[in-house]
This record gives C-alpha cells, structure tokens and sequence, in this order.
C-alpha cells in the first residue's frame, strides 16, 4: 500500500535526488536520461517495467529516440509516497550502473 | 532511405488511418490506443520497439498506465514518409490482432 509522505520525507526525498525536478503543484518527481541510441533508451524502459510490476507503481513516462523522460508520483494518494521513493532509488541505480550487477 | 510523401500519397495514408490523428503543421500522425493494463500497454511498446529497430524507424511516445500514444514522422524529410506508412501498418495490424499470428 502506498503511504504519502510527510513533508518532512517528501523534502529528504527531493534532497537526495538531485537529478529529478520537482513540481509542487502535481507534487511529482521528474528525470529526463538520455542515452546513445534508442536500444539503450528502451533497454532502459524495459527494466524500469518490470520493476513497476513487481512494485505495482508505473511511471508516466515518454520516449523520444535516445531520450526517455520518466514522471513518478502515486495517484492513490494524490502526491509523492514510499513507493516514489523505491522506484527514484531503482532508477537512479540503473542510470549510475550500480544495478548491472 | 525514408522518402516524403507526395501530397496525394499523404492523402491517401491519412484516409487509411481513420484511427490516427493528422497534426498538418509537424506532418505527423498520432494515435492513442488502450489496453486493460500497464502489461498489456508495456507489451504493444515492445513489439514496436522491436519493429522500429528493424526500420530504423523510431516512434515519440508516451505511456501511462493503461494507455500509449505514439507519433510518427520522419526526421530525415521533416515530415511523413514511407516508414511513417509501414509503421502505421504494423501497428494498426498490432491493434487489430493480425499480427499475433
């Protein structure tokens, strides 16, 4: 179950994702990652996927080429939750490379 | 090679779209399509994916949960082309379930 987070959680969160943007007024979280060609881009969206179903969280995201935009935030609770922050932690290990292994 | 189409073979893709959208001032033609789930609508992006890479012919896309949209022109010509046609084939056949054979 998602639970929202406090503002307290919400303001740590945003402070240890540097590389997404916030928007207050959807309170979401966005990142844009590029890549050298469209099969690393979708390569990438691919393992984001199913990760979204095992966590049952799915991104709003879009995909020009080599360029993937993804938007995370949990309707349920009409703003940021816990599961935010288990798929920008997923993410952002994807992108660094620390989840290749 | 991608080669523009002449204005009487747009017309003619566009009247074999009904489904798709014409935007005259990029020259590209979008279409929505929706599915039961993120599974279902992650899969169709798949098989396209796939498709595009073989074309070398890659759709602007978005998706949010249950529903995917997707753009098609061509760069190379700064409007429709032939691989905007085979594309909007495909992925109409895909819609339709002519292509699960």
């Amino acid at each position: 179950m998602a639970i929202k987070l406090s503002d307290t959680e919400r303001a740590s969160l945003i402070r240890d994702c540097p590389a997404w943007t916030h928007d207050s007024e959807r309170d979401a979280l966005t990142r844009t990652v590029k890549f050298t060609d469209f099969n690393a881009a979708f390569g990438f969206m691919t393992r984001i996927a199913m990760q979204a179903e095992k966590l049952d969280h799915h991104p709003e995201w879009s995909n020009v080429y080599n360029s993937v935009t993804v938007t995370l935030t949990t309707h349920d609770v009409d703003g940021l939750s816990n599961k935010d922050c288990d798929m920008t932690r997923f993410i952002d290990a994807l992108v660094d490379g620390s989840a290749n292994s």
